[in-house]
């Protein structure tokens, strides 16, 4: 039987989503809980492979059981076995053509940017932190000439193993909440530290160490070369996965303001 | 000269405000990192002493000095020296007869309670987890029977050093926002866990362990013995601390949404 769970994290401890040896990540504390309750290996596959330092909201996963249980096990049973930084927030039988990657069509995500004189204690990895007044117009209209289907190879870490460059970015959006400057994109699927290369392009925009149209030429170059510093994994977040309404995938509300 | 702090910090790895032998305390760092900028020894004064796990946004500290530095300093120059859970976020000079808890007139704070069938991990330290649904109405009944000025000693914590258990409390506000509900309390002063001891009433009322009229007759009783459990640190935030205009104290904007 196929079981898919929606997953938080904080990222700040975890080497990342992908199992190494020796170091600690999501997908290893979450298969050890998963056995736990199963009682056989269980290998989990993930909607959004994240790195070291980014957090999710709403990751989706999967996994094949023949281990007959109720839905709250696989949430409140599995938590029990998890630590404080990452939790099931909802499990469900989405079907055996189910896959939390191949089957996802569009994958969401927010960059957060403190825009500050001052860091914030609070804030610390859990968003960037920007000295010098963004001008966010300038950034949005940097933005715009990244959405659609591109070659994003200017973009993409070394070590990306995806074979085909071209992402659909179906939105990229940047927005100012008083200090804070949110930078919103959802794509089809995403290239590795696409995101982060993202928001440090447009943070050197933003910034005024860099003209409005070097976003666009960065794109144009296809060259990672070109484009400029990572932007810091703790102000990134996986927000949530979309995908067909056949599968009736739960998801758990948006946020409301702590402060 | 006398010399005003606004102050920051994530209360989760602190031992609490006040100094003591052994343990990691807020006053202890700052006063090092003070130390370092002023060349001397330097003594805080706080507005309100905020215990293990409680964070603040906007403490305020005052300290005396006869090093002549620029605002920056004590600002930005702090900073440096300072560990990534607490950081100055202004500072100005009031003059010498401002004194951070004598010259306080009402102090802010803010309890903040997740209520989810599930535990967030993004909120671990950050807010108290309720699993049931709270009936806010109900909580919010109660609470105005705190207002106003009372004896609350049933609300103060054993080792509480205030002579006068005599507090105003001049709003005591329960607020929904979606899976959040937030308690608001102001007041002129508070006695030592009363934001604490006040939240884990209300929560035993919203989750209907206790009727709508047992927060006023635990506070007609006096006594600490009648009250419910003490709710969890990491929810509560000093929010900030309201003084005489004359002294012109600068202040952080209050947050906006990160989720």
């Amino acid at each position: 039987m196929r079981v898919a769970l929606g997953v938080e994290y904080d990222g700040t401890r975890f080497s990342g989503w992908a199992r190494q040896v020796g170091a600690r990540t999501v997908a290893e504390v979450l298969e050890d809980a998963l056995e736990a309750i199963a009682l056989h290996p269980v290998s989990v596959v993930c909607a959004g492979r994240t790195d070291a330092g980014v957090h999710a909201i709403g990751q989706v996963v999967h996994f094949d059981t023949g281990a007959s249980r109720p839905e709250r096990a696989w949430t409140l049973g599995v938590n029990t076995r998890l630590p404080d930084d990452v939790s099931v927030r909802w499990a469900c039988r989405p079907g055996e053509e189910f896959h939390a990657r191949f089957s996802a069509l569009r994958r969401h995500y927010r960059y957060v940017i403190y825009n500050h004189e001052t860091r914030s204690p609070l804030l610390h990895a859990r968003a960037a932190l920007c000295h010098r007044r963004l001008d966010v117009a300038a950034m949005r209209r940097a933005a715009s000439d990244l959405e659609g289907e591109h070659d994003f190879s200017a973009f993409r870490a070394a070590g990306c193993q995806a074979r085909n460059p071209v992402r659909t970015v179906h939105r990229l959006a940047v927005e100012r909440h008083g200090d804070f400057v949110l930078i919103e994109v959802c794509a089809n699927a995403f290239l590795k530290r696409m995101v982060r290369n993202i928001a440090g392009v447009l943070l050197a925009i933003g910034g005024g160490d860099r003209e409005g149209d070097w976003a666009g030429r960065v794109l144009a170059t296809r060259s990672r070369v070109c484009a400029g510093v990572t932007a810091p994994p703790g102000g990134l977040y996986l927000l949530g996965v979309e995908y067909h309404s056949r599968f009736a995938l739960p998801s758990v509300s948006p946020r409301r303001p702590l402060w």
